[in-house]
């Protein structure tokens, strides 16, 4: 932490922030200037707030140096968090993983032939909603339990892995008991209470990125679920709040590059909320492994025209193999094979 | 809702289009133009999805003319909606509310000063955080129920109402048994299994915008408590996200008015949080209020400078005065008294 | 200038660092920490582009401690900036200004009756475009210089001033030749060989806000004005881009009340553009003269449904005139008298 | 063109928006519904402003329902536009091409150094900025014509076309008598003037999106050019303004794949002003032309720590000649080859 003082600030200022300094057990290091004193606070910084300096007279602002989060950074753990799933895929290694399946969990015919054609494009995690977090409540609100149900009968016969959101402390239980992943919505990624839950439940959890969080406060979220004892993080990049509604979201393919250099923990994309449009789910899945991601999670339906939800952004059946394709040869540039291929 | 075709849609195309209207449950009405065909859908559309009729073919867009929530809408109810507290303020009327407080509860020295000052001030409501929402889970993270006994203590030695926040439905509850209002803050708005819980205690809520949610998407958030059978429902802006760091947020002064166009909550304005700036408190005050907001809720401290969180944004009591002295003042000119006075 | 070092940085990235310090006729002050190093860099560093030490091996940040705008900010100068015009009208001081008018230019008729009704109301400046920035080729272009003659006619029949927007240098020189202020709208606010042409043509300008600047650019685009020769030069908050298309940008009431904190020049607030809606105007003008804003420019039209261009975000004369009242008795509230009045 | 009406809105007002649709010169087509009435505008109505519609009485929304731009929209040409410069660099067809070079002109032996390994790492077009826009007037600000002559010498010397940017009308006079690609920047990209002035030049111009432009804002601006006589342009994404400093601005690859689908001119990817950051130019470079970008503009410096300007967010020249080589590969995974090899 440094702690800038204002150009104006007295010596009696500069004091008082040394003597909070000492307060908060650290030791203080003035370096006056022509112009102005900074002061460097000596320690383990990590844990104190910058705001116990801020309005304290005479200081312009106080900077923290070191990253607030730890246990997720690659300063804490060098090697790659690895994720191993009941089915064999790992996530976070060399091998890019593909994710597909219907928004929500309509039927179970509708289900059971998702899971088919996904399983035979080749990739080995099943998604699919059971409780849907609407922004209305007059919306389609997910089959709840008897998703999960579906889910794990869809798992048993085609091998793959399950992932499927929980929206509070009762569903996160439901969703541990049926699925290998809990993934947590970009609308709950500070919901920091069910943050702390699932970090209790032990089982892989995936947090979205919230609309307008920056990557920072996504790793700071992660830090809540491990720091609650559980290490099977991945983060997923799901499209930011933009000013052009040409596309829901803004796809921050930047954030899954940069997130890399920040972080051990697995990333994946989703173009499919990233982008909101069909007809750009190929080409920006493409460039989410292109930029690094470890994965990717994409909408699927058999009709997509017919989906309860989001329909607009769910490939049909034909393109989604397409996409595993030439995602794969994407990923063979870069020296990385697909998962269970 | 107006679907627009693309204009090289077929016949084949519209007749699919009227099909699904009718399967909903509705009356299609197309229109054919030169460039284009539009069908209308007629009927109360409110329940329907546009997103049923995107991907279909030759669709260009679904167009909703209706508002999706209902029952926050001016339409619904022309007349505001007036919540009463224990005290006698009654907010949403034509008086303008103060209400002002610490961001944490932190001891019952520091509780009870705050409140005698916010009081003899001429505020009615006191906020005080107990359970506290952070960022980082190194932060200090609350008194919890031991800063609700203290606001409840706080509240009947001053004759104040208390509000404080609820960050999951065991707090909430607990919130709920002590304060007059329950809190849902920017990171919950769109937790909806705590709005719908919320819904069903039966208190007083103030709904916080979240920093990258639309206004109607926050009606919608106020919808969902409404329809789980709490009408007692306030809105607080509270700054949304923006590029310049100058600012904490963009403290989004028009969405207070363009919401009292919309709906008959009552709005209030946040500008502690809205600017993260002592500086700027006083100034936003007066703007919120000469904006159409009515009630403000404010960060006080006895020491701002000693506060464990939020301390840069907190006035000092001194500034807490004069800020309510002139907002009587803006209020004047509007036509409304002062809550209390 | 703080250079702040990585934690594995070495002495000899250190030494580097403060080579290229000594290399720019600045002197190092390296300050070790047990986690890592900051670099002072002491003298004026104003004219320091932190770039130059971005990439240099073991940087983590430079810092810029100064503010990189002189001459327009509150350490240069602390009395306010006062632009007297030829009608008497002095921006800047105690008075708060209205200035109003038509979007664009487009008869005699209606600009003499908007010139009529506008000082009737108490205005003193009178707003009109004669050369049109428009998003599309095909949209309604201006009057040119005919629109310009239009309006010092009606400065002369009625004792206004005239502000009118420049779009590049031979509109200036006309606009120079006619009016009292040179508008430079937002999209014109990086325009850097304009802001040097208006610079060197010695009459007051009023420069807008960009949709995506920062405070900290707009008061760096002003001092291109000023640096140039001109210090009158007023600023113009008129909305930035968002997310929510419920207001046409969002009207950042608070950059009023910060650039007030940063410079001594003279803000403006411009409700029309900042909401795009009618209803909104009258509620964020006052706001703005609540947040501190020393004029507000309005649109108005005899008949808003019938006007080329922009109508929706025009007021209809016996709304203008309502708000002006309204203003001013905000405006009585900070002790402030309206200009003219 | 729909007007769709309020629900309260009277048979008159529908008339007189009838009677307005009729004097613009075309043919009003009213639809009654339960709810409100919608009124479709007959004809070719692109050149129709929404806004003529908006704020006449009980008129709830105008909806464009075709494309404001014309010339540059799929609809007008199917066929993509291909832009051949004097070294014989096709930009727009099937080939990918690299453009790269120092953000500044700085000396004959620093760009005759780049242009030599640019050529050798077998990009074919060269970049340098001799006129830079600066946000702060003390930063420095080009070369100027010496630069200009520069760039054409390295040009003949080392077979490649060169690009720089224009500011005003004045330098792109100059840039258009040296070089082969005018570029305008994202802070003229609504610089209307210098549009239609290079609309007027008879060079192919590169257009930069401004950062928080929309996609139809930056294909209108691209309509000026070609409006003025000047079909030979080409996009180009920079990076919007994001909330999240962790880069610089958020490249927005959407942009890139969804402007593919709107319009018939190249699109280029700059990573380097995308990002900000010089470790992430070759993730996101193979990102941009995995999303389908023609072409990619990239900063690249032989010793990028004594950059004048930009030089974090330039590559090393072995950086550069890698990131060649696997977005080559990237391309070729696509069907496409590197332009000239």
């Amino acid at each position: 932490m440094l702690i800038v003082m204002h150009h104006e600030a007295t010596p009696e200022d500069v004091e008082a922030v040394c003597a909070r300094i000492r307060k908060l057990g650290f030791e203080p290091r003035p370096m006056p200037g022509e112009q102005r004193t900074a002061i460097g606070l000596v320690g383990n910084d990590g844990p104190v707030d910058p705001a116990r300096f801020h309005g304290l007279p005479g200081v312009l602002r106080a900077i923290p140096v070191s990253a607030p989060y730890k246990q997720v950074s690659l300063e804490w753990q060098a090697a790659p968090t690895i994720i191993e799933l009941a089915n064999g895929t790992r996530i976070g290694g060399d091998a890019v993983v593909m994710m597909g399946g219907p928004c929500s969990v309509e039927t179970e015919r509708q289900l059971m032939t998702t899971a088919e054609y996904v399983a035979a494009a080749g990739a080995t995690v099943l998604r699919g909603g059971a409780y849907k977090p609407r922004t209305s409540p007059y919306s389609f609100q997910g089959l709840g339990e008897d998703g999960l149900k579906l889910l794990a009968k869809a798992r048993d016969v085609f091998g793959l892995a399950v992932i499927t959101e929980a929206l509070d402390e009762a569903s996160a239980e439901k969703v541990a008991e049926y699925a290998d992943i809990i993934q947590i919505g970009a609308r709950n990624m500070q919901n920091f209470g069910l943050l702390k839950h699932v970090g209790r439940l032990g089982r892989p959890v995936m947090l979205k990125r919230g609309h307008a969080n920056t990557v920072k406060e996504w790793l700071l979220a992660a830090e809540y679920i491990v720091h609650a004892g559980n290490p099977q993080v991945m983060l997923c990049e799901r499209g930011i709040r933009g000013f052009d509604n040409v596309t829901r979201n803004v796809f921050d393919v930047s954030a899954i590059a940069v997130a890399k250099t920040m972080t051990h923990l697995p990333v994946i994309g989703d173009p499919s909320h990233g982008t909101g449009k069909r007809e750009l789910i190929v080409p920006m899945a493409r460039a989410a492994v292109a930029a690094g991601a470890d994965g990717l999670i994409v909408e699927t339906h058999p009709e997509p025209t017919e989906a309860l939800s989001d329909g607009q952004q769910a490939l049909y059946p034909q393109q989604f193999h397409d996409m595993v394709r030439q995602v794969g040869q994407v990923a063979q540039v870069l020296g990385r094979p697909l998962a269970g291929q």
